[in-house]
């Protein structure tokens, strides 16, 4: 079955039931907070009190953000939330409501809508994040996804708080999601992470050792996750989704420091220091430049320690971002991608 | 200059200045509640304590919901944010903050993209509403553009509250934007609503006269502004978008009721009186389906009355909606546009 003779309503109630579901399975049931989700002229939810409402959006256009020939509609829905939430982490907040918009082709087939519907509410439930509330409409020109994200935060965090002499840690590995991209752009298939044995990788990867390592790097791509753990005393932070260089620009600009970044530092995991050299790529690029990494980068005062969190580095009088390599220190132009130039 | 060359922090830029200079011209001064607006991972907000948090969306998708030929980009972006106050105000809530997200062809004039955007802060300005966040990237399948608003209300007014031998009110007039659409869609043309005179209308309706009342059923149309009036006692609410029928059987089905409208009762405009026989049109049918009045219906005890509403029926016991007309009783289908049907 098409789309387009599915009816809104039809559309509306696979959300509401595959949320239920994921929620243990309770028809009907309201998450904590929600006073009214899906079904009235707008939600109506509730707020700790004491603590500052976050909100953040973000847009995805097909074959601009997302090719579905590349990525199952299942990990679509999945990312299309996961990458929100990291926005309201990136605050060091709490996720937890979603307002999904979606424009949708009419030729779209049921069963995959219903994958799609199938990895947001699983994105959601793992998250304890819900959707209450979001738009439907017929769109022409390709599918379009809108996702609202509302969180709180008792202290948010901002970009602007860095202060020369703190320290600069980040989260997580770098450089993995550009990875899976490169192969995924190569290979030009679905992955199937699921089961990985049935994945078509370029010849080059098809050993067993580096099909494992392909596998961490194309799910770190195509269903990243946000980072969880709080960092408290951090003074500034941002998630990382741009690419290192660009993101830690922003947040220098925003604090009005510059930045010394200590490349032997830079955390990088076992499959980039394996996959890249045989794909003939740069791990330091694909570090500092990737994007899509979704770890947060963070300023904390110096001496700071922090459990999976690596010191990559030291705010400085500004403005820019210097990088020091065997000694050499020279400065760094902060490139990423810009829609419109 | 198009769009492409730009560059995302100039669109941005011109977003924050234009809002700023609507809000009294005083650069990086901070609207009341906002913590941190455009510029980070996520803004920050505060509610007032003891409200509920209230939340809609929108998606309008080039080709679907507008068209560029037969609406100036000033029109588009004032109706972007009008349509989605309306959506906070059938919750008897106050619209505070709104996240645009705008997916913009690379060959959009820098020029349309600007009075696109002086439509939004224009509109936003007006009903003391901030632009607090959002996204923006190229989409090379049309203009795209997703809102979200956010408000609050001490006690909010959900659809579900309606009860047998309450009556039904409804503000303003219906069936006026309507009739907009068909003067517009049979014209062709932009409408210049600040210089009425220049407005190339049908032959049919070029008497001055005439010309008079299609400026006021054009701009339902073309620039809808939300009902701000409260209404303390309502019991059910919500506002009037896809049509009296379709949205009555809605707030009827959530509340568990049918309604029985009084058809001599329905409020319409002497525009709407005067040019729908010109058009050939019947002027109840515009009333009853017409869609995108933007007025709020609501349910409120026997014997209340209101200012700037008209009683139109009363709440029976359901299902479904009958009409009185000319002391006949009839059932009525409640019909609208369903996207996907």
């Amino acid at each position: 079955m098409k789309i387009a003779g599915a009816g809104e309503s039809l559309l509306i109630g696979l959300i509401r039931r595959l949320q239920e579901s994921q929620a243990g399975g309770v028809a009907g049931r309201t998450a904590a907070g929600v006073l009214k989700g899906i079904g009235d002229d707008s939600a109506v939810l509730n707020t700790p009190p004491g603590t500052s409402l976050l909100a953040s959006t973000d847009l995805l256009v097909e074959g601009v953000h997302f090719d579905l020939s590349t990525t199952t509609a299942f990990q679509l829905g999945y990312k299309c939330i996961t990458v929100n939430l990291s926005d309201i982490r990136g605050m060091g907040g709490t996720p937890c409501y979603l307002l999904v918009s979606l424009g949708l082709p009419g030729d779209l087939e049921f069963d995959e809508f219903k994958e799609f519907v199938r990895g947001m509410t699983t994105a959601a439930g793992s998250y304890g994040v819900t959707i209450v509330g979001g738009d439907t409409c017929r769109s022409d020109k390709g599918f379009v996804v809108s996702v609202t994200v509302l969180g709180n935060s008792l202290k948010p965090v901002f970009r602007s708080g860095a202060r020369p002499g703190q320290e600069l840690f980040v989260t997580g590995t770098l450089g993995d999601s550009a990875l899976g991209l490169k192969i995924l752009q190569s290979s030009g298939n679905i992955m199937n992470l699921e089961d990985p044995e049935t994945m078509s990788l370029p010849e080059l990867l098809s050993e067993p050792g580096l099909r494992q390592y392909s596998v961490r790097v194309l799910k770190r791509h195509l269903m990243p996750d946000p980072v969880m753990q709080d960092y408290p005393g951090a003074t500034a932070m941002m998630d990382v989704s741009d690419g290192l260089l660009i993101d830690l620009d922003r947040l220098c600009r925003e604090s009005g420091t510059g930045v010394r970044l200590e490349q032997a530092c830079l955390p990088l995991s076992d499959a980039l220091l394996k996959l890249a050299p045989v794909l003939g790529l740069d791990p330091f690029e694909l570090a500092l430049r990737g994007g899509e990494d979704y770890e947060l980068i963070f300023a904390a005062p110096a001496g700071s320690t922090f459990e999976n969190a690596t010191r990559i580095g030291e705010f400085v009088d500004g403005p820019g971002i210097i990088v020091s390599s065997d000694g050499i220190v020279k400065p760094l132009k902060a490139e990423g991608y810009d829609h419109f130039l």
